[in-house]
C-alpha cells in the first residue's frame, strides 16, 4: 500500500495558495483570516475523508477515523500556521501527509484496530502569540488554559478573542487525552539529510535547550574627547562574548549549537560610546551535561570579558528545556517503515521544538523528518522535493499502520 | 580687570532652570518652547547689557557692543540648545561667560577698538535636527540655507516652521561676515584637564573625523537545527570587527580614538542566526595620515573577518572632516590670557565638533576649554566647578581684550 503522489502534490499546492506571498512563500499567522481559510479547507477535506471532526477550547482541530475496537487513537498531527514570509512546508506538509495517509487507508478499505486521527494544532510557530507550541502545551497540561487565552499579539489582541472571531473557539475540553501514539512528519530545517542524500530522518528525540540573557553596563560617553584608556565600552565586552560563544561551540564540538541571536545597543548613536548592551544566548545539545559544561564556560567567558573592559553585567540563564526522548517503540516503528518503503534514511535528533515535544509528555511519540533544501526554513526559499516527500509520507503510512494494527 | 563670580554663577543657575530635569540636568532641544524661553531670557539680558541685538535667517542671535572704530567685531559665541537629558554646561556656559565678559567691560567702562559681539547659534547639538552645528554651517557658507530650512525632526516638523513658530525667523542674512576673531569657551567633554588638575585648556584645533558604515549579509537560519559548521552568522563577523577596531586603536595608539557606536541585528530574535548586521565606525585623530592608516587597517580587518565567516559585506567610508587648526594668533592670545590670570592650563585639541569649527573657515578662531568632571558630558551628571569656570571666563575676558584692542 502506497500514498497517491499526485493527490498529495495537488493538496500541497492548493492549501499553499492560502496566504501565498508574491515570491512563492507563505504568510499565514495564527488565527488570522488566512489561518481561518486554511482551517476551513482542511475541515472540508477531513469531512470528505469521512473523519469525525471536533474543535477544542484552544481551536485544535481533531478528525477521527474510527477503528475496529474501542481503543485510543494513533494521532498524526502538525500545524497550518506560518511565520511571516515563511515557507509552504513547515507544518502544512505534516498535516497534508497525515490527510493523505487517511485517504490512502480509505482507498484501500483498510480497517485498523485503533482509530487513526488527524490533529491540527493552534499557534505552533509562536510568531503571532508567544510562546510557541501554545495549544499543544495546553493539551499536555503544561500551560494553563487561562494563560493561553490571555496571551496578546503585538497589537494587544487577545488570543481567545481571535479564536472566537474566526469561529474556532470549540467546545471540546483541551486536556491530555489517551493516545496509542503520536506521529508527526516535518521538514528537517537543517542540512543533515540533504548532505547525506537521504529522504527520511527517523527522529530519536528533541535536543535540550538553554536560553540566557546578558546585560552589560558600561559608561556612556562622547566618542570624540574620551581617550581609549579611560573607556568602559559595553559593546566591546559584548563583542568578546559573541566571539567567545562561537569558540565554546567549536571547543566542545559534537552536536552542540550556540547562537547569539539578539544584541541591542544603547544609546546606539554613531558618536556615543555604548553604555549598555543586552544580548541572548541560545544553546542546544542532546546531552544535559554538555549544556551544563557550555554554560559554565559561558559564565567564565562573560566574567573575564567584562572584567577586562571594566563593565558590570547581569547574566541570567532563564529558560531550560530538558532533552525529550521519543518512545523507542514509535522510533523503531518509524525505522522499520522507512526500511520497508526503501527510503534512504538515518536516525537523528531535532534541533527545533515541535508539537511532538508536548505530545511526548502524554503519549508514546515520534517524528519523521524530510530534507530541507540548503537546510533553510522560516523563509520563502523553504523547499522539499516531492521525491523526498513521497518516501516520507509512505514511511508515515506504514508506521501508522503498524501502530494502529490491522483490524 | 576680572569677571564677577557671583553674577556669573547666578546667571548659570537662572538660565539652567529653563528645561531643567528632575535630576538636575537639562532637556532643551533646539527650537522647542524651552529653547525659546532660554533665547528670550538671553535677549533680555543682552539688551540690558546695552547690546544691539539682531536675529538672522537661521535664528542665530547676535548682540553687538560698539567699538571705538568701524572695524569687524571680536565675536564670542556658543549655543543654548541641549541633547535630551543633557547637562547645564555644554553650550550654555560659553554663552553666559561671553555675556559676563561684556558685563565686565561695561562695569569697567572699557572702550575697545573692535566691537565685541555675543553669538548664540541655532541647533548646535544636532539632537533634534541633523546635522549638528547646522546654523554655523549655514553662516560659514558650508550648508545651503534651503537645505537647512527643509530639515525635519523625528516627527516630520520642518526647521523653518519651528523657527517661525518660536519667533526666531529673523531678517538678517545668514552669510559669512567679517570678524576680527571668533572665540568660544566650552566644557572639555573629556578627562584630560581634570586628570592634570588644570582649569583651562588652550585649544589648538579640532581633530579630523571619519565615519564609516558597515553592512554584513550572512545567512539567516534557525538556531536549532543548523550545525555550527554550515553557519554564516553576520553577528559573529561583526563581533570580530568590533574587537578589531579596539585593537587597531591600541596598536596605533597616540591620540587616535575609534568607536563602534551603533550596531543593529536583523532579525534580532533569540532562535534565529543573525542574517544581517549594520554598524558604524567613528575614528578621530589630529593627523590625517593616522586616520588613513587606521582606515586601511579597518579595510583589511573587515575583509578578513567576513571571509572567515563566509559572509558578504559593504563598507562605506561616507563622511570625513579634515583637521581644523585654530589661528595661531588667537591660540597665542588665549595662552597669554591664561598665563596672565594665573590659570593652570595646557594646550590640547578638541575631540568633538563645535560651532568654532565652521567659524574657523571664515575668521581667525580659537577655543577655551574648562574641565568636565569625570570627563562626562551629554548626561545629567555633567559638571564643572566654579573654581574652574572663573579662571576660564577671565581667560576669555583677557583674550577678548587683547584681540579687540583697548580703545
Amino acid at each position: 500500500m502506497r500514498i497517491d503522489r499526485r493527490r498529495l502534490e495537488q493538496s500541497i499546492e492548493e492549501l499553499g495558495r492560502i496566504g501565498e506571498t508574491e515570491r512563492g512563500g507563505l504568510t499565514r499567522l495564527a488565527l488570522t483570516d488566512e489561518d481561518r481559510r486554511a482551517r476551513d479547507r482542511m475541515v472540508t477535506w477531513m469531512r470528505e475523508a469521512g473523519l469525525t471532526v471536533t474543535i477544542d477550547q484552544m481551536g485544535n482541530i481533531l478528525g477521527e477515523r474510527a477503528g475496529g475496537e474501542r481503543l485510543p487513537p494513533v494521532v498524526v498531527g502538525s500545524h497550518v500556521d506560518s511565520v511571516p514570509t515563511g515557507g509552504k512546508y513547515d507544518g502544512q506538509l505534516g498535516v497534508l501527509c497525515g490527510l493523505e495517509v487517511i485517504r490512502t487507508l480509505n482507498d484501500g478499505g483498510v480497517r485498523t484496530q485503533h482509530p487513526v486521527s488527524l490533529a491540527i494544532f493552534t499557534n505552533e510557530e509562536g510568531a503571532r502569540f508567544q510562546p510557541a507550541m501554545l495549544a499543544s502545551g495546553v493539551m499536555a497540561g503544561k500551560i494553563p488554559l487561562e494563560d493561553a487565552y490571555a496571551t496578546r499579539d503585538g497589537d494587544g489582541v487577545r488570543l481567545v478573542d481571535e479564536l472566537e472571531r474566526i469561529g474556532y473557539l470549540g467546545p471540546e475540553p483541551c486536556i491530555p487525552r489517551r493516545m496509542r501514539a503520536y506521529l508527526e512528519l516535518h521538514i528537517e530545517q537543517g542540512p543533515l539529510l540533504e548532505e547525506d542524500h537521504l529522504s527520511v530522518g527517523v527522529v530519536e528525540g528533541i535536543v535540550a535547550i538553554s536560553w540566557s540573557r546578558l546585560t552589560i553596563e558600561g559608561v556612556q560617553d562622547h566618542a570624540g574627547p574620551t581617550p581609549m584608556r579611560v573607556r568602559h565600552d559595553a559593546l566591546v565586552a559584548a563583542a568578546e562574548v559573541v566571539g567567545g560563544v562561537r569558540r565554546i561551540a567549536r571547543t566542545i564540538g559534537g552536536d552542540l549549537v550556540a547562537t547569539v541571536g539578539t544584541l541591542t545597543v544603547s544609546p546606539n548613536i554613531v558618536n556615543a560610546i555604548p553604555g549598555r548592551v543586552t544580548l541572548s544566548i541560545d544553546l542546544r545539545d542532546p546531552q544535559e551535561e554538555t549544556l551544563d559544561r557550555a554554560l559554565s564556560m559561558i559564565d567564565r567567558l562573560v566574567r573575564t570579558a567584562c572584567r577586562r573592559e571594566g563593565v558590570r553585567y547581569d547574566l541570567d540563564h532563564y529558560w531550560r528545556v530538558p532533552y525529550t526522548p521519543f518512545a523507542p517503540e514509535v522510533v523503531d516503528a518509524v525505522e522499520r517503515a522507512a526500511r520497508t518503503v526503501a527510503a534512504p534514511y538515518r536516525r537523528l535528533r531535532s534541533g527545533a521544538g515541535h508539537d511532538a515535544q508536548y505530545m511526548a509528555a502524554i503519549s508514546p511519540a515520534g517524528m519523521i523528518f524530510v530534507p530541507s533544501r540548503g537546510g533553510r526554513s522560516h523563509c520563502e526559499e523553504e523547499f522539499t522535493a516531492m521525491d523526498d516527500i513521497v518516501p516520507g509520507a509512505n514511511t508515515l503510512l506504514l508506521a501508522v499502520l503498524e501502530l494502529a494494527g490491522r483490524g
